[in-house]
């Protein structure tokens, strides 16, 4: 039976009733607080339904609310000027949010800051099942560097976070493959290395012995000149939808490639003129394209797939996160692809794909038939989906956990 | 003429009232963003009298404060829902400061956040006439890493943060001497990192031949099982009050030596057992006493004046900002000490010493006659005021910036 238009309607009515009802169960009473709060503080805490429990004090407030997936949850005062409440259940992983006190919306005192939704607010971390890939562990570390170089096409001093392996200052004669590793729209370069969990993830896998120590180089795509969206100084003309992506409110709406929103050719240039040769004069780099990978989630996919295609002379290793993928369309020359790219890693959350989401196509038409059509044509192709996680950033540390172990491995 | 109270009273409230009608004037219309808000956000500004403008969104909100230099400002609402407002005139440099939205304090939505009075929050820059030391420039960089290392003393992997200086990945036969740098009272191995400008102070200074290349080690002296104050998870009987100390609201209240609030011994094991060999091993340091130094900030220049003191085979150089200073009483041989310590330096904001203002005395007793009669004893001590400051981050990055010249000349 096709269901007509009022007949959607009401099974949707239907829907938001049942569900009202869920949520009007009370919460399992097994709250912790969240691993990312400020020292010493107990709020926000996840219950084991992975419900989101927000407390602030706000004495004089009307009204306050958890602000958290797209959705505004009320919280209750009680007589102690504490207002407190949860949201329904989360997916796993790290999510941002914020407060709304009386129409302010800021981030909870309570909690660490992340950036993304162009701004630094608030996040929240669900327990994820798998969670000990990115656990703190009595391993070898590796470092963190923030790094300070002047990029001649933007005129300025720019920042990026570089992860140098544990052993790198041990043997200074070794050189190392380098990974160009993005941030997703209204993120920068921070995001991996906190909210990501790069470093962790890294660690662990090289203490496993499961992938081969490498640098990550992460930047902020958003350089000065940069025609993308979700930008804090972005003119207010911007069409700053596809921000949201880098919240967990949905997924981006991605511009077609090309599109006027979508101008990666200030980053490119950056990446490819000021930021490459910075990091092979100053990091013990394998500095050829056999050693150089390029991989984002969302956005970064976006300009990994653009950026890639047009330096094949430049990357080996190809990662694309919730953000597209390549088709064979893509290829002007088939042969020489498989010459020169040794891996094209296509990951996705589940519930980014499949059905009517439009997650599931940023750029490059659909993912899991191109990733199949690639590999059809001889070239190293994986495909990837990280259960029961959306456009968020759970379904990147994952992929990142996937995509590392095959990286520079031919 | 001696003032009898009641007149003394009078004087104050005529004071107050004439305070009050400056504070009425309104405010020099030359408000410039702050360069420490998120990336395209507008306020909170400063003018040229240094008054601090904020604004916020809170529509529904019935009261909206600025809370800075521990006095609450109100916010006026325009029809708009977004609140306006300013303070009194600010000293130069790094401010700590909140919004209160209807009794709730929290972190104003636009500016970056920084770790100080034991939370994460708001921090607004008031422009200093000496602002170009710590400006950032086209010159030379180094890093600043993020580490994690094992202490066995805390049995936990800890963070520090190392700046490494701009040639220390260029030359790899070169080793360097060591700074250890600490945090004041509810602060964490950030601050010096991110309001401190540790790294641009540096490098502009090396730039400048103006100091030696050294390495600098951050690390957080609240450790597992520290009993200090300051820190969030500290237990709700520990008295609080001289976390103060790291915000701009006021000098800490100094505990005496040995006193319980001050208990460094969980800190000075963990540094001198776990963290100062992780460093040797691990960075290309000058591993020796000649080529070790010792710095920080109010409780972090108590802990410099106690760790040094109780080893002085491990420190040559002391620094101690806003925290105290040694006295001849302290030093049990003179003439070991002299052969030892090639400086003490002892800096402070110019509204912390003199008169009846407490902060000129964290132990050791008078700063100043002390440096003197250290002098007088024939040790290398240099005695250093930042003008028109309190205490507060302009003092310590002042404090740095004479500190650091003259750390490791000898």
């Amino acid at each position: 039976m096709k269901l007509t238009l009022p007949l959607i309607a009401f099974a949707s009515g239907l829907c938001s009733q049942l569900c009202l009802a869920q949520t009007n169960q009370p919460p399992v009473e097994d709250f912790k607080p969240s691993s990312l709060n400020q020292p010493g503080k107990q709020y926000p805490q996840v219950n084991s339904e992975r419900r989101v429990r927000a407390r602030v004090s706000a004495p004089q407030a009307t009204s306050v609310q958890l602000d958290i997936g797209g959705v505004k949850y009320p919280l209750t005062k009680g007589d102690d000027g504490l207002w407190i409440g949860e949201s329904k259940p989360q997916d796993e992983g790290f999510h941002y949010y914020q407060l709304v006190i009386d129409g302010a919306q800021v981030p909870d005192p309570n909690s660490l800051y992340f950036y993304g939704a162009s701004r630094w607010g608030s996040g929240v971390e669900v327990p994820a099942q798998d969670h000990d890939f990115y656990a703190l562990k009595n391993v070898p570390h590796g470092q963190l560097r923030q790094t300070l170089f002047y990029s001649k096409s933007a005129d300025a001093v720019l920042q990026c976070f570089v992860y140098t392996p544990p052993e790198y200052d041990k043997d200074t004669a070794q050189r190392y493959p380098v990974l160009y590793l993005q941030h997703g729209g209204g993120e920068n370069e921070t995001g991996w290395g906190q909210q990501g969990f790069t470093g962790r993830i890294m660690d662990n896998l090289i203490a496993d012995g499961k992938a081969r120590p490498f640098i990550i180089v992460m930047a902020n795509s958003y350089v000065p000149g940069a025609n993308m969206p979700g930008r804090g100084q972005a003119p207010a003309s911007t069409n700053a939808t596809a921000a949201a992506g880098a919240t967990n409110s949905g997924p981006a709406q991605a511009g077609g490639p090309g599109g006027r929103r979508f101008d990666f050719s200030a980053f490119t240039k950056m990446l490819t003129e000021d930021l490459i040769p910075y990091i092979d004069a100053n990091f013990r780099t394998l500095a050829d394209q056999p050693n150089r990978a390029m991989a984002g989630l969302s956005m970064g996919g976006m300009q990994t797939r653009s950026i890639t295609l047009a330096n094949l002379d430049k990357f080996s290793h190809i990662g694309i996160f919730s953000g597209g993928s390549i088709s064979t369309n893509d290829i002007t020359d088939l042969e020489a692809f498989k010459q020169k790219v040794k891996l094209v890693f296509v990951g996705y959350g589940s519930r980014e794909v499949g059905g009517n989401r439009p997650g599931g196509n940023r750029g490059g038409g659909d993912p899991k038939a191109n990733v199949d059509a690639l590999k059809a044509a001889g070239i190293n192709s994986v495909w990837y989906v990280s259960p029961d996680t959306a456009h968020e950033w759970q379904s990147w540390r994952r992929s990142l956990y996937q995509f590392a172990p095959l990286v520079f491995q031919n």
